[in-house]
């Protein structure tokens, strides 16, 4: 495939469309503690953005044997309680204003196949192109997952900026040659976000309207 | 009642002691959407520490009408899950080492009557001296709790340390002239933390053991 150096953009789902962190925090501390480990909710916190995988021995600092169980069990709590999420401030509008001005864009998500459709139908929008976890080898802060969907655009990692909650996000990108933004809507402070890559950081989606 | 300048140590205990942050936030998202108010989680986080009848109004962006339905909601959201909350790392050594050291100490909390009950619970603490909102007429910034709290144990307000996870401990504690300390445990960054007034930030209560 050819690949052009057309303005394209990348957007993360959990956390920057979907105000989805703190359940994700809720729902791994409950699975670890099922699980007999005793680990902080902050240093949960400082692993959501991050694939399941790679997250779990982030926080508990080694790869436990029960692995599989936890993200499994997590993955269970977090589909029982996805009925309540909500999308971010301005995420349909975002999209929606993508579309309008013909932005080439995508999802580029660390969320498994099951997560990734109940995130889409709290946006409302199954329809959106989307690369998820489960076509790359490795998830985020890795960046096969952001090549994959450059891929897919057909874009030059050059010409993509990347639109994320967490500083893994802005790390992944940055590591590519795209432009990392940031947003407020996961929790993590502005100063945290633009040392890991980000050049600049908007409230919510909503800023982002109009200027992509 | 005559003041003593003996040194004297506060504690939070939402946050602080109990690993409670995410819990709330959670439940707060939770109470706000059954209500029908859109708001962000992370706009949540960062009143975490008010009490809750200041919490909403700061959230929401004005004083609802059901502001009592809306904390009575959460308040029951929170004590159903209150049995999966876990003390934060240390914490129960810290109560242990301010007695054996003969430090005098007590908790100050913005959280109601039966919060506080199901907190201490967590802590296997129920027997620690503690003030808490229900005997104060404004919460967390206002200084009213400490004040009552620095009362009771007798001591002047300057020789007071106070132990706490988020900006509104560190900002009613330096409003009174009280040394304040941060932890990480609720989630917000240690340059957060050091902005509202604290003078250092540790990581946990374990890490403040033998030096308060």
């Amino acid at each position: 495939m050819s690949r052009t150096a057309e303005p394209a953009v990348l957007l993360d789902l959990d956390g920057t469309l979907v105000d989805s962190v703190y359940h994700h925090v809720f729902c791994w501390q409950q699975a670890f503690a099922a699980a007999g480990h005793e680990v902080s909710a902050h240093r949960i916190h400082l692993g959501i953005g991050m694939g399941s995988e790679r997250l779990v021995p982030f926080v508990l600092g080694r790869g436990p044997d029960d692995l599989d169980d936890l993200v499994a069990d997590h993955k269970r709590r977090f589909l029982d309680v996805a009925g309540t999420l909500r999308p971010t401030t301005g995420a349909p509008e975002l999209l929606t204003d993508l579309e309008d001005r013909g932005v080439p864009f995508m999802i580029a998500t660390s969320a498994g196949s099951e997560e990734r459709h109940a995130l889409l139908d709290v946006l409302g929008r199954s329809d959106v192109p989307t690369t998820d976890s489960s076509q790359v080898e490795r998830s985020k802060p890795a960046p096969d997952l952001l090549v994959s969907a450059a891929e897919e655009l057909g874009v030059e990692a050059s010409a993509v900026t990347y639109v994320g909650d967490s500083p893994w996000d802005a790390e992944a990108a940055t590591r590519l040659g795209m432009r990392a933004i940031g947003v407020l809507t996961g929790g993590f402070p502005s100063a945290v976000l633009r040392e890991a890559g980000a050049f600049t950081v908007a409230g919510s989606p909503r800023d982002l309207i109009g200027r992509l």
